[in-house]
């Protein structure tokens, strides 16, 4: 088999106990498919990494049901359509779609999503016009209820959702202060994405650095980290808070249970709500958020960052990149 | 000076650590005060002891300022008008207000509400037509959301806020399961009450039975407990699930730190929301809540049960049966 009739592949071979390891993946190759009725063959280009594939490794089903022992990796990606047999795509079209850690995919065509690459280039359909991007929109503005003048924190703030998360408040009229990990990304989210503060979670205290930036307390925390930082903005949440628990890196390797919340009284206290969403809910409204997503990037009123790791082979170690904080923007592997 | 010409009072002499002492409380005995203009002067018949003043004997402002080292303490009550120098007021009304700890009292007129013992008799103010029927009222339906075919869990559910919380979800068309430790209280919720299902919590898993008793889980979640049967119900919550999180009597004596919720990230999972509530922030709307409550006990269709203990001078050990779960019922004092 030449290079271009081979479809590489990780397959989960173990569940991981915390961090996920080389020998928890198979890397797998077989022969290209061809595609059925109805079916197109996609050259996967970009593969998005992001923090929720780790959920999908543990058994049981959570909101999504996880990935079996043997299964292709579950992951969204980009990439152009090598061969069709349904009448929406021709080859050469670019498409999104959740095609799995895989060089080559042959899928249903109405799993695919035509994406067009003169609004912005291929990998950005992974992060601001893409999942990370439909996060931010609606869990900030209709989970969070942000609106003008409220006092917005989001954690992972140079990530791919709490880059957005900061900019879209901003856009909104919020104050936003960003937490994140060491000088270079807190100078990033100030002086780059122009939030109003930033707090170094890993030099200083988070808790003094809310009293600090938040003198009013907070209306609505985004909490994608969970652990003390939770903890923290439960602590400093103004009358009538809303926390979103989009999701929660500092624990999904733990092995020995979740840090649990002990400020939760703090709800009480401040009449304030803690809730829970999962981006797939708002399917029905995607145009609605990528409409606005692209209206703000064709503007240059979004900034975005992509880390991009070359090469397919590396998926296992780019991976832990998420975990130890060292990407820098939104993860994509290159294929 | 005569027992009439006495004014009795306990007044908060240490912040307790732990279950409130005797030594934290200072009786005092001084002349009854006459009303100044706009006053009245109350006999005090009926005190409120309620779950919730454990918090206001701590130092730091919560939701409302703490009981200062030497007030008297702060409890709903009912009793007569004696004196009035306010025109709404005349001798031998029946009032309600927050007339503290003590025998007598000397308030605003503004501070008192007439009530009429045509409808319920006097403690009842303190109960199902007083504060805890408008927690029950307000934060099932309001807060929590409650509707028709909804599953709604509630824990102390024998207890003075849950019983109410039980009867008008049933009235609302929801299956209901009551949270309460023994069999005695476990009967009362069923077969008095009309309740599904009753969990005793001090003689069987909570989660199990929730499992049992709710199958496609929790709508709603009406917590007065904390602590493990908050974390039991998170692990049982519906998709969309609420909890409404109005207390935490198992915590409220806790000398090191609250119990944290570790199963919080089921609200991600089951896109749910836990939120707390304060029914002083529903003031504006009692009107609404007390014409609906005495409307359904008018009907026959609200039980109530009030636990009523005699002598003022008992009130500290009376305070203490809230925290052993040893009332049944709204506990009273009668002085």
């Amino acid at each position: 088999m030449s290079q271009a009739d081979q479809n590489r592949q990780f397959r989960l071979a173990k569940r991981p106990e915390g961090l996920p390891k080389t020998s928890d993946w198979d890397f797998v190759t077989e022969a290209v498919a061809d595609p059925g009725a109805d079916e197109i063959l996609v050259a996967v280009e970009y593969i998005s990494l992001d923090p929720a594939m780790r959920g999908w490794m543990n058994a049981g089903r959570s909101y999504i049901k996880p990935v079996e022992i043997g299964e292709v990796m579950r992951a969204g990606t980009v990439g152009t359509v090598l061969k069709s047999n349904h009448s929406d795509f021709a080859e050469g079209d670019k498409v999104s779609g959740n095609f799995g850690v895989q060089t080559h995919a042959v899928v249903a065509g109405k799993e695919a999503r035509k994406v067009d690459t003169s609004i912005a280039p291929l990998p950005s359909y992974l992060g601001v016009l893409g999942m990370p991007g439909m996060t931010a929109y609606f869990g900030l503005l209709d989970v969070g209820g942000a609106k003008d003048g409220d006092t917005v924190v989001v954690s992972a703030a140079s990530g791919a959702v709490g880059a957005l998360v900061g900019q879209i408040a901003k856009l909104k009229g919020c104050r936003v202060v960003g937490i994140a990990g060491g000088a270079e990304k807190c100078s990033y989210v100030v002086d780059e994405l122009g939030f109003d503060a930033a707090i170094d979670y890993k030099n200083e205290s988070v808790y003094k650095g809310m009293k600090q930036h938040c003198p009013d307390g907070i209306d609505v925390f985004f909490d994608n980290v969970g652990g003390e930082i939770l903890d923290s903005a439960l602590a400093n949440l103004a009358f009538k808070g809303r926390v979103v628990i989009c999701g929660a890196i500092s624990q999904y390797n733990a092995t020995e249970g979740m840090y649990a919340p002990k400020n939760y009284m703090s709800l009480l206290v401040n009449r304030a709500r803690m809730e829970g969403f999962v981006v797939f809910d708002y399917a029905s409204r995607y145009g609605e958020g990528a409409q606005a997503m692209a209206g703000w990037l064709s503007d240059g009123k979004l900034k975005h960052k992509e880390d991009i790791v070359e090469g397919f082979e590396n998926f296992p170690d780019t991976l832990l990149k998420l975990f130890n904080g060292s990407n820098f923007g939104k993860l994509v592997l290159k294929v």
